[in-house]
């Protein structure tokens, strides 16, 4: 299931995406849409499936957490809703409705950046993962590259107040 | 947020447009895609806006959940993710992902039919809109017009076996 050396790969690769959501760039024009910089990524046998940015407030959806859209995008890709054998990169820790579909989608690794004590359904708001991940199917490591992963939030939520 | 009476006149609606779900059809083409026959409806000041059922066989997408449809597409009649006022009915008990994409879509209102042991998250397999709905934002009223939609569920089960 992947190793400390391509977490930490994958995970840069997750925050350089993230930086580029829309509204993480001080361009003002873009700015508008003040999208939380937010992204993910879905890797199998270390290769990239898909990769995603949060775009809720872009597409007026609000299940269109980078999350939901890199399932999607995944399932696209091999042709199959069953996603056993890929691990789900994100920057923030997921919220109650990323990991029900985290869980829907059968993912078998989760990889999180920061911790949310707001919303994280993986332990630091709600404990939803583990209760429902009964079989213990699904690994989930917190905190790869945290410091980068939430500085970058810290500075979206200052540059908007 | 709407009485006994069109509470039931809108699961009734809900129920009719789960039986047209592809699978539930016993015609033998549809019925490849073996999807559970599940609906949903968004509901604002007693119009419809969104209709959807459970597709995630048919678009391999394991977010394809009627209720996951049902709010998008709400979200882009209304030009907004916010979906406070609405009423969503849905023939079975939402499982995480969807309570957690009500929540994110500050539903004022979820209807369900039928109870889910196996997977329903207002309380019968997991507590979780209880636990998300810390400032009691969301009504949840389980149970109407249960016996048809529970039916619905058991003799598309019973089919399948």
């Amino acid at each position: 299931m992947g190793n400390n050396f391509s977490h930490t790969y994958w995970m840069s690769k997750c925050i350089e995406l993230a930086k580029k959501t829309v509204g993480a760039d001080p361009d003002p024009v873009s700015a508008q849409y003040n999208e939380v910089p937010i992204a993910a990524l879905v890797i199998k046998e270390n290769k990239l499936l898909s990769s995603a940015v949060n775009k809720t407030e872009t597409n007026l959806d609000p299940t269109a957490h980078a999350e939901i859209i890199v399932i999607r995008e995944a399932s696209k890709v091999l042709s199959n809703w069953r996603l056993n054998g890929c691990t789900l990169y994100t920057t923030l820790e997921p919220c109650a409705m990323c990991c029900g579909a985290i869980i829907n989608s059968r993912i078998s690794t989760v990889v999180f950046g920061a911790y949310d004590s707001v919303s994280g359904a993986c332990g630091s708001a709600f404990h939803l993962i583990n209760e429902l991940n009964k079989n213990n199917q699904i690994e989930v490591i917190g905190g790869i590259m945290e410091l980068e992963a939430s500085r970058l939030i810290k500075s979206f939520f200052s540059t908007k107040r």
